[in-house]
């Protein structure tokens, strides 16, 4: 398949789990947004689960860009904001919150959600290398844990609790994982 | 109502959504399940969405002790774990994860979700009220973030990349927030 016209699929995907929910996609609805006959989409992806697995990893929409700003603050902010915004702004915040409801009841759908946290986590990885080789971050430190710290608390604070995210949010959870919250005689803040 | 008889609705109600998920529970069901008469649940609660909101925040599976173990690493300990377990051990996570994927779709349940997670934080919020008379936790931070960090943890370690939780997961979470990662010299770790 020619990548525009697969691009075209999985944006298609993803505009229209977005706008009607995962109950409200459809594989015919995608082949008429994207002007691909639909014969063609079920040879290349066998159910619509598939399809939106697909391109929950591969669509532009939620692509990654690997921070490499010279320091971990400064990468982990940007992967902050990143998350941020994903959550926060449509049509993202939509495809999100209807890609997770609907992996809750729909085990192959569960396994997609999956693979997206895994993929994104490879893409985040060379962050911490990074960071390990500069001796910025402590040799104990398991850094998968670094990212479900700050991008956990942007889920909970924004799909979870339903809260905005004040300005200051992103920067506060930065600072806590780097220095922490405990005021102890000595202890740095970072 | 009779206290009993309210235990007996709510708790059927959360059993009914553990086995059946949020489309397979009915308040008929509940009222089967229960023992008491459809007509009566539906004075007390005008839908499925209003029962399953009063549920989360009133049956007794779900219910959260506020810990006070004389510091803030010892009750942030015993909040994490209380969070791993609900969020690990039948039924209270397939609960979790059939609320939170029913209440993506339906706005009168995601407000009943944002609802168990503000009551939730009222129950927390004196652990760091008591943190912060005792001097332990810096002036600056918002008790809200800690929650955050530490709970978004573990949301996205086991809903969201469906991984397990190692049994040093825990430990570690709280040491990096009370700490920090950073490997700076001069900087403590907590």
């Amino acid at each position: 398949m020619a990548p525009r016209k697969k691009d075209d699929i999985l944006n298609a995907t993803l505009e229209l789990l977005a706008e009607k929910g995962y109950e409200g996609l459809t594989v015919e609805g995608v082949a008429e947004r994207s002007g691909v006959n639909k014969t063609t989409i079920y040879r290349w992806w066998p159910s619509k689960a598939a399809l939106l697995g697909a391109a929950l990893i591969e669509a532009r929409a939620l692509d990654l860009e690997s921070p490499d700003t010279g320091s971990l603050r400064g990468d982990l902010q940007v992967l902050i904001e990143e998350m941020a915004r994903l959550l926060t702004a449509p049509p993202t915040c939509d495809i999100a919150v209807a890609a997770l409801g609907a992996a809750a009841g729909n085990p192959e759908l569960a396994e997609a959600t999956r693979a997206f946290f895994a993929d994104r986590y490879a893409r985040e990885a060379p962050v911490f290398e990074r960071a390990r080789a500069r001796g910025e971050i402590a040799e104990d430190v398991d850094p998968m844990l670094i990212v479900d710290l700050l991008a956990g608390a942007v889920w909970l604070r924004v799909v979870l609790r339903g809260l905005p995210l004040d300005e200051s949010f992103t920067g506060e959870a930065v600072r806590v994982v780097l220095g922490g919250v405990a005021a102890l005689p000595g202890a740095g803040r970072g």
